[in-house]
Parts: C-alpha cells; sequence; structure tokens
C-alpha cells in the first residue's frame, strides 16, 4: 500500500478501536454505516478509506471484523515489538510508564531515564530510574518518550537521537528540531487546553453557552 | 474578531509560546521570520494569521512582543479562569492535578472524582478525591476533565453535561457523544502511538531507517 495521509492514518486508528470493541463483543461482520456512525463520519468516506485494502467489504453484508482488524493492525505496524526509553521520570513520564496502552500498541519500555539524581535509582513500575548520562546507542532503542520539562526538550531530542532511535513521541509543548530520518510525534496537551479555552471563550461571547452562576441541570 | 480555524487557533497556540519565551528573554520586537522559522512555517504564513489582529506588525521592525503576547492571550481567553474537575484519580489523573500547565492556562482544578472506593478519601496536591456519586451542577464546574478507563468514558462524560460543564477535555482514547452546546476536546495518545508506529513500519520498509542492529553513531 503506498503513501496514506495523517488523516487517514487517524481515522484508520480509529477503525481498528472499534473492530477491536466488535469482536470482543462477539460480532463477525460491521456494516460501513456502523463504522462510520460510530466515528461520527459519512459511509462514503469509511468505504473509501477501507477501499485501499481491497475489497473486503461486501454489498449487504458488511466487512469481516477480525480481518479487517488484523489488516489494519498490520498496516500501523501493531503486530510487532519497538523498544523504547522514556526520559523523565516526573508525573507524566510515571504516568506513561504504568500506562497499558504503551504495550498494548507494541511499546516495551525498557528504560527510563532522568537528570534529576533525587529520582536516579526509584523504581517505576519494575524499572530502575537511570541517569541521562547512560543514555547511548548500546541498548539499541527504537523510539525514545520525552517528558521532561519544556527546557530540556530539545537537549533530550538530541541525546535520543545520538543514541539512535528512529522515533521520537515529545510530550514537552515545544517544536522539536530532529534530523529529516526522524519521526516526530508531539502530544500537545497545552494546545487542547487552548483549543478548548478558545472554543469556550467565543461561544461564551454568544451566550446560551455560559451560565456562571446557577447552572441549569440537564439530567 | 470573527470565526478562527481550528489549525489557526493551533498556530497562535504556538506563536503564544515563543512569544512568552521571547518576552522572558528580554527581547522587545520579533520578526515574521523568526516566528516562522521556530514554528518550521512560512514567515508569510505568520503574517496572514496575525493580520487578524490589526496591523501589529511594522515592516523592517515586526511585532511588538508583549502587545502581541497579550492579544494571543485574550483571544485564546487564558486572561481568565476556569472551574475545573478531574474524574479519575489513576496515574493519568494524578499527573494531571498536579500539572502546572493547567493552572497557567487557567484552569483552576477545584475537585477530584474516582469511582473506585479505594482512592476516595485519598489527597491528591491537597485535593481530597471524593466520590463519583457527588459529582453535581452545585459546585459550578465549567470544565470536566475525563481521565478514566475507556469502559467509564461516556458515562462520566453524560455525567459531567448533567452536572452543567461547557467544556471536556478527554483522555480516553474513544470518542464521546455530547449535546453540541458542549465543547469537546481529546488528547489521544494512542492516537499519536499509532501514527508514530506506522510512520516508523512505512519508513523501515524503505531500509534506510531501519537499523535493528548496530545503531550506527549520529553524535
Amino acid at each position: 500500500m503506498s503513501h496514506i495521509s495523517e488523516p487517514t492514518v487517524r481515522r484508520l486508528s480509529n477503525y481498528y478501536r472499534v473492530l477491536e470493541e466488535v469482536a470482543a463483543e462477539g460480532k463477525r461482520m460491521i456494516s460501513s454505516q456502523l463504522l462510520a456512525e460510530r466515528e461520527g463520519i459519512t459511509s462514503a468516506q469509511v468505504r473509501k478509506d477501507l477501499s485501499a485494502f481491497g475489497s473486503f467489504g461486501r454489498r449487504g453484508l458488511g466487512y469481516h471484523v477480525e480481518h479487517l482488524r488484523d489488516e489494519i493492525r498490520a498496516l500501523l505496524g501493531l503486530d510487532r515489538r519497538w523498544k523504547a526509553c522514556i526520559v523523565g521520570a516526573g508525573h507524566i513520564g510515571s504516568a506513561l510508564v504504568s500506562y497499558r496502552g504503551f504495550a498494548d500498541q507494541g511499546f516495551d519500555v525498557i528504560a527510563v531515564f532522568d537528570a534529576d539524581q533525587d529520582r536516579v535509582g526509584r523504581t517505576l513500575e519494575g524499572l530502575v530510574v537511570r541517569h541521562i548520562s547512560q543514555l547511548g546507542p548500546k541498548e539499541g532503542f527504537e523510539i525514545g518518550v520525552i517528558a521532561t520539562p519544556v527546557r530540556a526538550a530539545q537537549e533530550v531530542a538530541d541525546a535520543l537521537v545520538a543514541a539512535g532511535v528512529q522515533g521520537i513521541l515529545n510530550f514537552a509543548p515545544r517544536k522539536l528540531k530532529v534530523p529529516a530520518s526522524i519521526t516526530l510525534r508531539t502530544v500537545d496537551m497545552t494546545m487542547e487546553f487552548e483549543s478548548l479555552s478558545y472554543a469556550l471563550t467565543h461561544t461564551s461571547d454568544s451566550g446560551p453557552r455560559r451560565r456562571r452562576s446557577a447552572p441549569r441541570r440537564r439530567a
């Protein structure tokens, strides 16, 4: 399959999650209508996205749930394991170390680093926090996760690149510079807050959604 | 200012962060070129985005840092406070309670709820975790943060809506259904993982970025 756009990859992620749920419910087939409904998009979009996989959909029957799930899993690279390390053992880093979703998606966190001597030596989910100076190419990390304060993020990104990672997942709200050969994804909570703040501020302007006092009970 | 698209709001968030940094460095003026460089976009895009604010930019001089920062802050609604509650006192919820970014962006977390009796009564950053059954409209929550497992997320969203929140920030990897009057933003880490996994898998296909053994040292 040739290049797939970022929005399409995101929709495939969503279909994958729906298919996992539906498979767990024991259903064998799913219609494009149902997939569309769960995602709030049109069924035409679903059929277009899934047509890339060849003709799984059968008119009147829909898609074979397990088959489609496995195809999307393989496409997203979720059928293999990645060796990952986390840099930053603060709150976010600690949450991530114990985040089951990492393992579910094939990320094996095999090391945690921090620059703070107070944190070095502590144990998080069975991993001893090591000093950042020990981060190097020997352990063959494929993915590095940045969970440090903003001011340290670029330096850590450079260290991860030097250590040979292929991909970086960044939780610091800062645009990072990495070589073109490195895949970078940023989870920017700050931006979601600001987007929410913007939306609330501007819907407030128009009145009906702003109820600062005596909120109406809706249920 | 009329409606601004979601991508523009995101770029404004980024400019805001750069302006805060530059202001902290004591700089008085900034050029569209420098703003563009920090964000990896064209200076024409920067000028287009900022033209909406009126003519702050002066040819050859650039933008007045503090003035522009304050204008963007007001536009994003960061110059006021929001009363927020967090539902879910697990790892993500705990990380969020102590996340300074919340307060910086005007979100005052004034309550934490959980359904698990083992967590109820514990103290997180000075807040006693309360049972979810106590979530109601009396406290005037404006924003609800969902940090629960996926299976509880929709039920919690319904409870937040019933409690009168105007906005929901969702950390559970699930599309939620809320009334059209409610602003919903989702921070989907799962999707970023999968996007990273997809990108790494498919760059691996073509060879040069895949170095499973003996990673080349680059620094």
